[in-house]
């Protein structure tokens, strides 16, 4: 059965905007990253959101959390933000309990050409595969079960 | 305890050699990898060889199947090129038993901008801290057994 | 004899810092870039700042045109954030009369990957060869008096 | 009026072919470059021929020096692999006399994303709008006469 990917922007997906040196969001880079990294595992990629984390509301994790109850998919990857990633996994932890879920993220934006996320894809989509139903958070080439995991914001590093 | 990488050359570590204008090895890119990716699992990595995986003999193999089993570590991930992947993994997996073994590699260099080989590092580093002791070949975000696996050169993939 | 190298920061050598999301500036990367471009014209860098050119007080144009009049080389080019560019070009051009004097700048930061940078310095220090003294702005493979351009800031180009 | 580029190939235009490991010619980069560096001078590109310039015959370089001469612009950028840049530049010398005509060439593929060709391109485009009617080789931030350059092969640059 297909994974399902749950897309909520995050620095995965941020661009730089030429005329006004901000950095914005425009559409998900996920297919582009799958067929970079010539993935060949069946995914179903739907965007939710593409927002910062930092600006996610309550609401915002609720409408995460019910996609992920909704999804016939028993293995879910999100992409999210890293600044309150472990917050939104608490919050599908919850709602959520007989199914993969997965929360991966980027230290660096994916079009800057020097991303950690395509390395975190990778390991993600294969720990999804692997694990039994919980929620945890694929960072640093690591798997955190979502309640025994903190990110240190000074060293960016979870 | 740390997982060792084994650097045996292959599509990963090729460069390009702007005088003749051909491909050749030098210093393999794994630390430089996992920097991007910023890894956070404790990896010893040492070079075995630098070649392509067409012109490795059964000599080759054996000192891979060997050096497998004198390591102290019980999850190995050795770098090897896709078109021999799989010969390689039959000696090792008649050599060593009670270790898990990821093979993996790249389509595309990585100094090329665009390799593959970022997402399956990330793929096989999960994969190889997960699995039960037995040899694999972790490519295109798939974790193969080594006797189910085969390359279709036509396609590229496994 | 040399050409000599002003940096005084812009979209050029602006840097993503991963902690915080926001961009900064650092080290240059003029002479990373002089070296993929494998220039072999003798150049000089002096780093003048590193500031944005929408914060950029008359105080440090003068700073810049001092040090253009006080420079040996007869030939400069200056690295400049695009948004005051012309500003800046009009302040030297009332200070310095003898030297050909180049401005040029980025859409894109370096460190991106898909910078127009190293399009407009391969643009800039050839026109800097070739011209009689003046002020010249050099973008879009163009080069343009300075009291006969402008920005046009919705499209992005001179 | 326009600048006339002539694609010839060179490593300029060189792919990887994931499938054999080789290197090998497609379609030219050169449009894309051209968006990549925002350059707004108005150009036209011809592909002539996509070949390795070791593999350049004499009669290939008849089919430049024609095309050079029916051209109906006065200035003609053309992109050629290093080896041979010299030969192809005597040989339109002899023919095409009314004109500016200036080859540039890359020693690393623009498609292994640290290329020296977006430099080049932009120096290039830069010096054949100012210089008098000649035959020129721009490598290196440099502008050579054809008669008076030679490629240092050992050292690759010129």
């Amino acid at each position: 059965m297909a994974i399902r990917i749950f897309v909520t922007g995050g620095t995965f997906d941020k661009e730089y905007n030429e005329l006004t040196g901000e950095l914005f969001f425009r559409d998900t880079h996920l297919p582009e990253m799958l067929s970079l990294g010539r993935c060949r595992i069946p995914v179903k990629i739907t965007t939710l959101m593409m927002i910062d984390s930092l600006t996610m509301s309550e609401q915002d994790r609720a409408v995460i959390a019910r996609n992920c109850m909704k999804a016939k998919e028993k293995r879910i990857v999100i992409t999210h933000g890293t600044d309150t990633m472990i917050e939104t996994a608490a919050v599908i932890a919850k709602t959520v309990k007989d199914k993969t879920i997965a929360l991966t993220g980027a230290m660096i934006p994916y079009t800057f050409g020097s991303s950690d996320g395509l390395f975190n894809l990778g390991s993600a989509l294969a720990y999804v595969q692997v694990y039994n139903p919980g929620v945890y958070v694929i960072m640093n080439g690591r798997c955190f079960e979502w309640n025994n995991v903190r990110k240190d914001r000074r060293a960016g590093v979870f």
